[in-house]
């Protein structure tokens, strides 16, 4: 077995990625009704690695772009079940809870705007994810001040109030 | 630290495996519970990794046979608070959002009925499941013939209207 | 890439830990609502790797000591998007479905008193998590006495009737 | 405003009826993927009240005369954005939850075998749902030889361990 | 048809009461589990009203005091398949997204800690919630000082940050 | 007890109302919470009918006049812990179900655009919300012409495929 890591492509670098596991090709129906009902006028790419049969990536979504940038991060991670949507004015905050109730989905390994590395283990001709590394590690804890700021952030952005 | 490769063998190739991670020995009786509950008359095995105390790999179902398989694939992957549940009358999206909601669950690694073999760490005594390959690797991209296809299949088997 | 184990250190062993991976630094609030709305006057501490920008680890919770403890383990880990929480007064099971369902929450790697090795992989500057070992490996099958013991177990302290 | 009571009629009286307010007429292919996606092989009848425009009565299923049932239910309570179900292989509790998480869903009247009044208050030319009477009132409280059975009831069908 | 309504009476006013529409049966052992998994230590009380067969007030809980008013509160309401639960140490928000997710619960007409009228259709033997007169009306709209007041009092309870 | 109907006025007739039961003045800040959080730059308004001590109708939003229109129909509901929310730019689907899952909210009488009356019970200085009147009944039942109208429209505004 052999450990390797994939780089996602963005088409711009703040795009918001999600990245899981699932379990057959109605999740791509699945996963579509569930972003465009959730966000109106969502623009967003989806992939999915069909895993059995033609092994085909299948693919949908509501922006050309986005979705060619989907297949292209499905083909170089290409493990089996495994789907990527990339987000363009949308949030991950807006979708997770309705893409992990989606009968077919098992697990999101991330939901980032930040550069992502997924860790795949190749073995006899099939791949799996692993794991993934999102952004950078910590450089310190956060103090009083940081605490104030982060807590402003939120307001600020109207998130919470 | 290892890393190992673990086949899941079924009693016959077709049934869906689902693997997942989960907290206590509670968890059997719970997803015990989701399953029945959820499909009538359903036939499963499910088995678990106790990992404390006495250690034991703790085990239900409605079918005995598919039980001794779930005690085998538990067995073989033998990482802490992992469980493995083999279906036969039944798919995993009729229990995943069931099982997803069952208040011991932390993730599932997969839900399939491919050939699945688990990634497992092994460290000092104890194992952890890091990911799964879950069947094949993607040969290609679905064009609008593959796509119409798959739009049709989902109606005929009925999951689409 | 690398791959490491990092150990979880708790203020007294059975306390349990929860980790998981998340989306943004609102996580943080999140999360801190999720746990005190469940659980009332719950002692916990929590601690989440920013991944971009400052990279600081953000933290709250209702328990000094338990802060400090979910701080040093999240420093630990260094994994970007990384939580880890850590309960005093109340289980796993009290506020695990409440964490799975903030918007911001992906994953959970593990929820468990035992002692807990995590798994990163380490990549040009960031860190992910691939997975747990949780605990000790399986070291035997449960026959049809320890099946009634774990099932009076469960009567016995109240989770099942 | 005057209130009436209206008995559901099913085709034999076993069988279970779901009544509930939804929002609008996507409801029909929502409910019945919800339904079909969680008993294989189930047998079911569905009717919706559309509230605009054309105000036809929706409908779908796998089963004729459990559709008609449902469309002589759904006429006869001729309230805006009502629905019922009913199943004939399946139970209230294997698909209840999936059905409170369709998108359009706002409450659920009542899920019954039982003979069902629903009470509808009719008003310049529109009708709503307010309550069920759902079976019969108690006639007494169970002691602890009823308990013991109702305890042993839901272990013998296989519901509970 | 006739209406009536029934005040709930609680061992001391400022208890919480949830009433709800509930399945069969089973609904007491999940809904006894589902309170007692998720605050640690809680005292309540539950009865429910079965509708049919010997229709007896069935009941659990883990206070006797808290039981005997959830079963006075069942009898007085005498609605087929309407359960009520009496928190003391505990409150709606920390089990309420529980409670809502058992497989048998249909609905909850109200969780509060205020005077309870509870309103009853009576038709031919059986009843049914209709709705319910949770505390008072209101007197005035809240200014920018109340909203304040309002958004300190959360913080100061620990609700909120 | 009287019964009462209420209509709900709106800015422009096309706009989507939810009324629903909810626990304490918390409320306000959750459902805010899951409104903005799911659809990005969304405009709404909402009211909530505090039900004890100042019994102030509570109010927040992202829009004065959509805030005002929620306050008055709050106003004119006067039933204690009951909500309205005043969508915009959003419809129910995308926001429905991030409702029902906040920790105060009991159930959703109603989701829609029509014009609704809601029925209201008052009783000794307290009302209760027994039901609503959405839209029109029904005038026919759908053919199978009407049936493929209504699976194109769907795939026409693009939410299912």
């Amino acid at each position: 077995m052999e450990l390797k890591t994939v780089e996602i492509t963005k088409p711009t670098p703040d795009l918001n990625v999600i990245v899981g596991q699932a379990h057959f090709i109605k999740t791509v129906e699945d996963l579509y009704e569930a972003i465009v009902q959730t966000v109106p006028g969502v623009k967003f790419g989806l992939a999915f690695c069909e895993a059995s049969g033609p092994c085909l990536i299948r693919h949908t979504g509501t922006d050309h772009e986005l979705v060619q940038a989907a297949i292209e991060a499905a083909a170089a991670i290409a493990a089996g079940h495994v789907f990527v949507v990339i987000l363009d004015n949308a949030f991950p905050v807006n979708v997770l809870n309705e893409i992990k109730a989606v009968r077919e989905v098992c697990s999101i390994f991330c939901a980032s705007a930040n550069p992502i590395a997924v860790i795949v283990a190749e073995h006899s001709g099939g791949r799996g994810v692993i794991g993934v590394i999102d952004g950078s590690s910590p450089k310190g804890v956060e103090g009083e001040k940081e605490q104030a700021e982060r807590h402003a952030l939120l307001r600020r952005i109207g998130y919470k109030q």
